[in-house]
């Protein structure tokens, strides 16, 4: 599943994450996966948004600087092992990840997993963007 | 909600995480939240599993270095607008977020949130841990 | 020593580090001392420059995301041991550090420092920003 | 100019950093140029070493996490615009800059830079450690 990533600068951590919130509140959109990346002064909103062209536009207006990044997200069981699983096919494949983090909802769908026992991981690769195959771990 | 956050070294990003993920399912551990603060070099994995304390012992055994952090974790509907409503609610108070990430699962339940509407929010506060209490958004 | 601090935010590493060099080039501002903070997509360029305001100004201008904040600047003989120095007073004090990075001139007087011996240092300090007295360390 | 360049990770900034200078300082090993990457809770010390074996062991032997990378430094006239020109030249060429410091010794020689009007800047290249030609900027 391939989904598209906004990045926002936050220039100082919480006052401007409640901001971005709330631009996206105001416009209907869903935040269904999200991390900050952040040092001491300031974050990288990292978020997977239900509708990204119409947030992307949202945040542009109201002068924040964003970025879209193509990731991708798998589902992943949520049982020991399973992760590993996942990282340990794709390790053996060549591809290596930059950053992951869980998604609460399935971000394309923007519903709860297709099982209870599923969450949503989502990766981003290394550079260019690579096609994975993980017929074979999560058929 | 209060959790155990385990943060883990991770001297080169790819490698040592499917070995993270492989010590835990060993252990038969679940990781329910987790996010990679990265940077050109290394990374850090920040995850809520299920047993931290055996997750704790486990990776020291196998020379990882690794902290913990208490962090508070917020049952949140998923529709537009409701983490806006968190985050006023914080700012209001006072309250500073260093980060946060969206977890799969409850982590302290290890299982999926109690509606299918809700996903949990990990948040870590600034320094000192402070109590807030947001039974008035989300009782 | 106190300084201003510019954090600009570059969306792609490589390329737009370049243009905000060129920007400052073309303006005949200097770089005394830099540093990137940066995370797999983004970076963050830290900068002490010979003309803060006008830099601001020309970056903004530029369309650059641009902060500035308060740093300290000590000189700090360049043997072993003289950081450890610093520090550990620094620590007796209570003054936590964010971070540091070392620069290439003075960044006040735009010169090599005042002895072959000395570098400069450039602390950022834990929040508010806290007067440090370092007389009795390098008088 | 290639140097060694030291990682180290700080659990919490403060004082570990304080401990890294204090081991080095018994080591007589001098930290020519040095940054900090940090995160809200952690930082990863990136540094210059006048003897990059002996200190290696040493903060090995004191159970820090430690890595070793290539960097290059380039000798830098400190003019406004010589940094743009040298930024240009690399991109030219399509060498891509993970991050960039500044240093206050000449690594390698752990002496002032040759001329007054020099300072050293620190790079760390994408991916493989790639050949560059400076001739035609700095000859």
């Amino acid at each position: 599943m391939v989904a598209k990533q906004l990045s926002i600068f936050l220039e100082n951590k919480s006052g401007r994450l409640t901001e971005v919130t709330e631009v996206l509140a105001k416009e209907g959109v869903n935040l269904s996966a999200l991390c900050i990346a952040e040092n001491a002064d300031f974050g990288i909103l990292r978020g997977i948004v239900s509708e990204p062209d119409k947030a992307y536009k949202a945040l542009k207006d109201n002068h924040f600087a964003v970025n879209v990044t193509d990731v991708v997200g798998i589902s992943c069981p949520n049982i020991p092992g399973s992760l590993a699983k996942v990282l340990r096919c794709l390790s053996d494949e060549g591809v290596f990840i930059e950053y992951i983090y869980t998604a609460g909802l399935n971000p394309l769908t923007n519903a709860t997993p297709a099982s209870f026992s599923c969450s949503i991981i989502v990766f981003v690769l290394e550079h260019t963007f690579q096609k994975i195959s993980l017929g074979k771990v999560y058929p």
